[in-house]
């Protein structure tokens, strides 16, 4: 997508074999400093310290870790003690286990002069692969925007609801759930996006909102309590969710809050969609209120909010008296019956165990 | 309730006749300053500065101005102005308008030397009926916290959420929606309460946090993304909130998300209550959704913060790129359906025409 005019990927190969450059996620909205990293130890350090986040993004830059480790020493012993290195950067990304296996299994059987090569060209391929994947998701959901806009009257544009940031900084581009919405404006469709801050840590008034602006989409910040209201007087047409884990059955995971935002839209007539890359969607796992472990974080997130003071700097300030005790926990579910549809790459199935065995037979028990 | 160990009220007389002592309210929770005013200006200053705010203490406040005003002078002149200055102080705060009529009626047929005494005895009056009222939205709350402690293990403690500041620093003293809680307290009835920290103006932050925190009940700040979730895992028993109004059927008009946590409430089956002194009714509006016009306040309440920086000063930081726009609706609307009852002073109606012509005969149509 767009970053100050020009189209910028999330990750890219800085020199041929020796660098690649992120963009630090960390100094976002308020600073835009792109990163050289040379090392597998610069690239887990990038991922454990969120510089790069995102499931996606994580695996992609895992695989690029990998590649410039090989290039400086190609022994198995090299490729085994990158590969921990990179897997203990960010332990329960399961995509960035899956990148680091498909590139450790690819360069293992070759000898060693040819694995630096092949590494960089399959962390290419997984980058590649991710647009493919989001660009799938694009064009099924534009779709449904294209729908929506043939009801209403030419020119009249479609309102969109947002949670958190499933964009393109989450990805390596075009992002899951904004996917659809930079389809449309490509397409010419007037959309809206009404974005969550996201509280606790802001992802939608620090990311989401920042690509939305940097790629000219127009949108509006709301605080998290507002989606309710909103949709009782007609201002969303559609909300779109990214996820973090979607189970047999299409029970939801995602960011603390889109629980709230789904009973809204079922309340109000609301079509409340999801989407995703298909190896999202866990198999494994039917009732996601009782089967998926919530992470509880730090309840520092809650108290304490970052952004720029008076005198430009970034500041760090506390919202409670000195005392308060916050929670933090860092997902919810949202059960299947709540959800209109899931967007993935390879179309749109009903949050039924049904519509997805259907999609997906090759996967489903 | 207590503030610093002390048992404190948010409005009282410093000097009779000669000035009245208030909390400024927009310097919490950083900083405890009590101020002293002296005139109705001053008052009017305290109301339109939001240094005293809540629609029952703005009301207090302004029969207490009226009676400094006429201890200064009692000429009927001087009432008419410092009733128009006071009560164009917060145009839309209805409370104010009934207190100010009380007062100016009560002292407008005496002659002018015992006006100001009497002007005195009504302010007093008014902040004793508040407390009064209070006392019996306690009395009546506390018997369903008593209920669902009824069915618990003994000693375990019930879980309330509630959302805003319809506390103690709204009212004279107890609050409303606070003073069931309060008076589970003083029961000895082991009680927790989740805190929305309720943004984008931070009343569950700054203000509830606080003053639960000096009252010595236990609580948790949570996002107000996390009420859902906090139900569908069974840690909330009841919701108790406050209100700005509510129709003849029952809808709530309350601070901007409440509505999200009536529909989770629901979805979970969790009892849904809001708590209101009886003149909060208004018997001459009936769909809330439709009817009631919800004020848009300015975006920079949501894309800025104000807190405590590293170095101890308040500070206000902005949390979005620069050019964010943000939207900010300030109350939202929750329908009847979702209430489980409405907790007055009276006693509990169910949030239905029949419920609340029942318990106030003496005032619906």
């Amino acid at each position: 997508m767009l970053l100050e005019g020009r189209h910028t990927r999330t990750i890219w190969v800085e020199e041929e074999g020796r660098s690649i450059g992120i963009l630090d996620q960390t100094k976002l909205p308020f600073r835009i400093e792109r990163l050289k990293l040379e090392t597998a130890a610069e690239v887990a350090h990038a991922i454990s310290s969120m510089q790069v986040r995102g499931a996606p993004l994580i695996g992609a830059a895992g695989a690029h870790g990998l590649a410039l480790a090989l290039a400086v020493d190609p022994s198995d012993a090299a490729l085994a003690s990158a590969y921990d290195l990179l897997v203990r950067s960010r332990p329960t990304a399961i995509n960035l286990k899956w990148a680091l296996d498909r590139v450790a299994a690819r360069v293992r059987p070759l000898p060693p002069a040819r694995r630096a090569e092949a590494a960089l060209a399959d962390a290419k391929a997984i980058c590649d692969e991710d647009v493919a994947i989001n660009e799938g998701i694009g064009r099924h959901g534009v779709a449904l925007i294209a729908e929506i806009a043939a009801k209403k009257k030419p020119g009249e544009r479609v309102n969109v609801l947002t949670h958190c940031n499933a964009g393109w900084l989450a990805t390596v581009d075009r992002g899951t759930a904004t996917s659809p919405i930079y389809a449309a404006q490509e397409q010419g469709q007037p959309i809206h996006v009404f974005v969550d801050e996201t509280r606790p840590r802001n992802q939608g008034a620090y990311l989401t909102a920042f690509e939305l602006g940097e790629q000219g989409v127009s949108h509006t910040l709301i605080s998290d309590n507002s989606g309710g209201h909103l949709m009782q007087h007609g201002l969303i047409d559609l909300v779109i969710v990214g996820t973090d884990r979607v189970t047999a059955r299409g029970d939801v995971a995602n960011k603390i809050g889109t629980y709230l935002k789904a009973l809204a839209a079922k309340d109000n007539d609301v079509p409340f969609y999801v989407a995703l890359p298909s190896p999202t969607i866990d198999f494994t796992v039917d009732d996601g209120v009782r089967e998926i472990p919530i992470e509880e974080r730090a309840g520092e997130e809650v108290t304490h909010v970052s952004g720029v003071g008076p005198d430009g700097e970034v500041t760090k300030v506390r919202i409670t008296p000195e005392r308060t005790k916050a929670a933090n926990h860092a997902f919810d579910v949202t059960p299947a019956r709540l959800v209109t549809g899931l967007i993935t790459e390879r179309g749109i199935a009903p949050a039924t165990p049904e519509g997805l065995r259907a999609l997906f037979p090759d996967r489903a028990a």
